[in-house]
């Protein structure tokens, strides 16, 4: 998507075609800096730090930071090291391990020599795939606002809700929950994004908000708190978010606070949906409640990063210093709440049926435990 | 309640018993400053940059400001002015009118040189009467949390969650949803409070923290996105909220967010009280959804104040700069999803049967005109 005007993606090679070039997403929206990643070390301390992040985005980053290990030593020991080192950074990463994995199966079996450069081929290829796989979820979103336009006077944008940042700059290009919304702006039809703050880390007021209005399409950035408002009152024609993980029965694990949304869409008869790549999809989990949710560190709750009047990016405390605060990163919201599943096949009901519909191979995979 | 120790009200008078004391809430919780009001001027000018908040402070202040202005000059003309001065600072706060008609409907049939005394001894009426009010709904609220201490494992803490801040810094003493709070924790009963941040002026983690940590009430601050997980996960007891306006019909409009937690709460169970004096009743409203939200300065959503590495209370901003935000200050919460309203009378249902039976008198009062 756009950036100022030109065509950027999340994660790319400079001309030198071994550099790896990404957005430090940690100074966003304040500073575009664009940084690169010379060596494995540095692509490890970018999914560490969180100067990258969003599953696709790390996978992708972990993929290239294989590809820089070999450029600095493609010996058998140096694989296995820098496989084990990008690992570390996000343990709980499922896309992360699976890019890993895979980089490591194409490689091992090769000459040193051969490594470097078919592992900046492969890491390619998985970036590749991630924009086909957003660019079809954002197809078929598309068939949703589409069908909106039709109902809704024509004067009138459709009005979006979404929570957290599930675009461009969490994947590769598109994003997820973003790219039906991009693909209708980039088609001429009035959009127009609530963008929920998403305290405590703010990745919508920082880059939802951000990369929106980069792309130019029209947005507004709201409390979390004030979703429920707007969706009584008509002003919300759907919800879409994103998902960290979704059981084979639909339930939808998401940031913090995506519950809430929910509920209010449902007491209210606005649809609510979920976009997502098929790798989102945990099919040997059937209850979103026994997904362990992460406590993340308190200091997130107690102050909050921004710039200030001199322009310098400073964090302020909000809280009192004898205060406690807890940091639960993840909710889950019930199948029952969720009108439609967005994935790079289609949209389907939020329920075991309609993802087996999309994904009939799995109805006979042996390795469901179903636990 | 108490400050480091300390016994304090909200608003008071100093040892000339002329000077009027207040704490400037601007600034909680990173600096406990105390401000002197010696003139009509000063106690106006607390009331319109909100250095008190809250609707009984709000009244109590307006009716110290007459009493002030009267010291100044005890004319019919300075009655006047000072009557319509403090009026125009908050021209929707149905206490602060009630506060001022009342001083003046005594001061006004006074000889000038008898006003100043008798307006100080009103003012001081209407912060006992405060006092007594929020009281009452302590001791009401307080059966709540008894009937729950029965029904739970004595080790276990009773679990409250709160929204924003209705406590004893918007009031006089004690507070309204946090006055069955203190009671409990003063009586030995072990509680809990689960305190939304409360974004986007931050009351909950400014004022709610600050006054119960003050006091010594265990709590933990959380971002506004974290109540549906807490009660998802049998984590709460119950929640208890403040109002703004209540209909007749038992509607109530409080700070924006709160119509999201009493969605969760009624989707898992916890009951959902609202604590409120009589005068936050509109007997002539019977639809939550007529009621006007306000919309404030999108500036409270871009940016945050907080206390800064060095110690300075600074404000950094945290959206793109050319996004736009919104910034609705209060939402409703539809009666069929309050549990039940707690007034200095008792508990009620939160319905106009229920607000009747509390207040008979208004069955008769003719000047319902139920628009």
């Amino acid at each position: 998507m756009k950036i100022n005007g030109e065509h950027y993606r999340a994660i790319w090679l400079d001309d030198d075609n071994q550099t790896v070039k990404v957005i430090n997403q940690k100074v966003l929206p304040h500073v575009l800096e664009i940084v690169d990643l010379t060596n494995m070390e540095a692509a490890a301390a970018a999914i560490e730090t969180m100067l990258v992040r969003g599953a696709p985005l790390i996978g992708a980053t972990g993929a290239y930071g294989m590809a820089l290990a070999m450029l600095q030593d493609p010996s058998d020991t140096m694989l296995e090291k820098s496989h084990a080192r990008l690992l570390k950074t996000r343990p709980t990463a499922v896309n992360l391990r699976w890019a890993l994995d895979k980089l490591f199966g194409h490689l091992k079996p090769l000459e040193p020599h051969e490594r470097a450069a078919v592992a900046y081929k492969r890491a390619g290829e998985i970036c590749d795939q991630d924009v086909a796989i957003c660019e079809a979820i954002g197809r078929n979103g598309l068939k949703i606002i589409k069908k909106l336009v039709e109902s809704k006077d024509a004067a009138q944008p459709i009005n979006i809700l979404t929570h957290c940042n599930a675009g461009w700059v969490a994947t590769v290009d598109w994003g997820t929950a973003l790219a039906p919304i991009y693909m209708a702006h980039d088609l001429g039809i009035p959009v127009h994004v609530w963008v929920d703050e998403t305290r405590p880390r703010n990745q919508g007021a920082n880059l939802t908000a951000w990369e929106l209005g980069q792309h130019g399409v029209p947005h507004t950035v709201i409390v979390d708190n004030v979703g429920g408002h707007l969706m009584q009152h008509g002003m919300v024609d759907f919800c879409i978010v994103g998902t960290d993980r979704t059981t084979a029965t639909g339930d939808v694990c998401n940031k913090i606070g995506t519950y809430l949304k929910a509920l209010a869409a449902f007491d209210n008869d606005v649809p609510f949906y979920v976009a997502l790549p098929h790798t989102t999809i945990d099919w040997r989990m059937r209850d979103g409640f026994k997904i362990p949710i992460e406590e993340r560190d308190p200091n997130e709750v107690h102050e909050i990063q921004g710039i200030d009047a001199d322009g310098k990016i400073t964090r302020v405390r909000v809280t009192p210093k004898e205060s406690d605060a807890a940091n639960y990163g993840f909710d889950v919201t019930p199948a029952r709440l969720v009108t439609g599943l967005i994935t790079e096949r289609g949209i389907c009901d939020a329920s075991e049926e309609g993802l087996l519909s999309l994904y009939p191979e799995e109805k006979s995979n042996e390795q469901h435990d179903y636990t």
